[in-house]
């Protein structure tokens, strides 16, 4: 009933690989890997909504794995392939440990340029650290906020750690990567913030009802100029006198603002 | 003038090598290393603001790094003895790579028992992640908490990956380490909040315009409920439906609203 894995020339083992380690190959094609039973769950929880195009295109589990509980609603509700691999070739592939042995290959969508105008969005200006990127998707994702579109410099929206760090996110997120966007803001019809240390105007002046555009910037160099020239840049006050904060803290501190404003 | 360190031998090398590793000979020893010029400067800044019981013992740079402008402010204002160190060598030690060489071993204060109970406190109950306990002393300090308590199971406060993410938070802050908590949490003469999910009562709802006590839990399993039990039990809406948020988080936004509500 399953196919059995034990080489680690198998083109499924090949690809899994070079997905995990290689951002050319997850680019080249549109997949990547999920890995532990939360996020491919996520994912599956996502295609009942009808609210992703994602695709698992199969599952590598252990044999002893099959049978643990943590995996039992994932591999229950999942109905691509499912192929049984060696523990200790498992293990050479994972990036997780210990965790229970559970992955899948995906596809993800290529979405260009066709984003919304008028509702929330997030802009993450070469934002580099994979785990300060992931963690803005999952507080964007938590306020309910609809689309994230990255510059060139951020860190690959479907690489491991990303996907790791935002729990699951990515699934309920239009994502739309590498953009040039200095060209393109000024298409937006609604307000767009830009967080910069030292500036007059406080996040919490703003009237935060409306959909808006909030704009992160770079951990050491903020938002590029080219992009706060076409913002209005807006500070979060820090009476400690701490000289700046973390990006994915900044950035959730506005968007839970925003979400406040709107209870 | 300056004395030249070439083996890996020397004292002072073995000294840093133990401390940046072994988290016992940190605790014996309650000394710590500080890494690159930026958390030397925030340690001496708060020196001249007598605001701080750490003290540096000695600074290690190598021969070009003396004189690049990035470690001028810290060498100009520092008092203590400076080493200069074979750069070979130095990056052997050294955990930050390609940054400008420049460190401290410095002298961190232990406080035992003897924090307020009538002041903003942030208290850590088992947060494992150093990337997360340096965050949330950096969102601390930002908006002017006074204290800071961790239980045991936080990870290590002095250890060099909670100092980098911290940014100098701790030169700001009076931090309990390894307290046990749930028999004195009663001590605390103002309201204590602990976040944890599906509660109903929303951080939104609360007063937060007098000092308070915040708690935050494990990554995994959240505030210990004897902690919990002790305390009033409070949520961040997320009206995305995201299960959780990332610790750091969820500490920072609920330290951002208090600050908000007071300015």
């Amino acid at each position: 009933m399953f196919e059995f894995i034990q080489s680690k020339d198998n083109p499924k083992i090949k690809l899994v690989r070079g997905l995990l380690e290689q951002a050319s190959l997850r680019k080249k094609n549109a997949q990547t890997v999920l890995e532990g039973a939360h996020l491919i769950e996520s994912l599956i929880h996502h295609y009942s909504n009808k609210n992703t195009d994602c695709k698992i295109q199969f599952l590598l589990c252990t044999e002893s794995a099959l049978d643990h509980p943590e995996n039992q609603n994932a591999l229950d509700t999942n109905t691509a392939p499912v192929y049984i691999v060696e523990p200790s070739l498992y293990q050479k592939i994972s990036q997780l440990g210990e965790s229970t042995p559970l992955m899948a290959v995906i596809n993800f969508p290529k979405l260009q340029d066709a984003w919304q105008i008028d509702c929330d969005t997030l802009i993450l200006d070469r934002v580099q650290d994979p785990g300060n990127v992931g963690t803005l998707l999952r507080s964007a994702a938590a306020v309910g906020i609809q689309q994230v579109i990255t510059t060139i410099g951020t860190a690959s929206l479907w690489s491991p750690r990303v996907l790791r760090a935002a729990m699951g996110a990515h699934f309920s997120l239009a994502l739309f990567e590498a953009v040039q966007i200095e060209n393109l803001i000024d298409q937006f019809q609604i307000p767009v913030y830009a967080t910069s240390s030292h500036r007059p105007q406080s996040i919490y002046q703003l009237d935060l009802k409306t959909p808006c555009v909030w704009i992160l910037g770079n951990e050491g160099q903020g938002v590029h100029e080219n992009l706060l020239d076409k913002a209005t840049a807006v500070t979060i006050p820090q009476p400690g006198g701490q000289e700046s904060l973390n990006v994915a803290i900044a950035g959730s501190v506005c968007l839970f603002e925003m979400m406040r404003q709107r209870l």
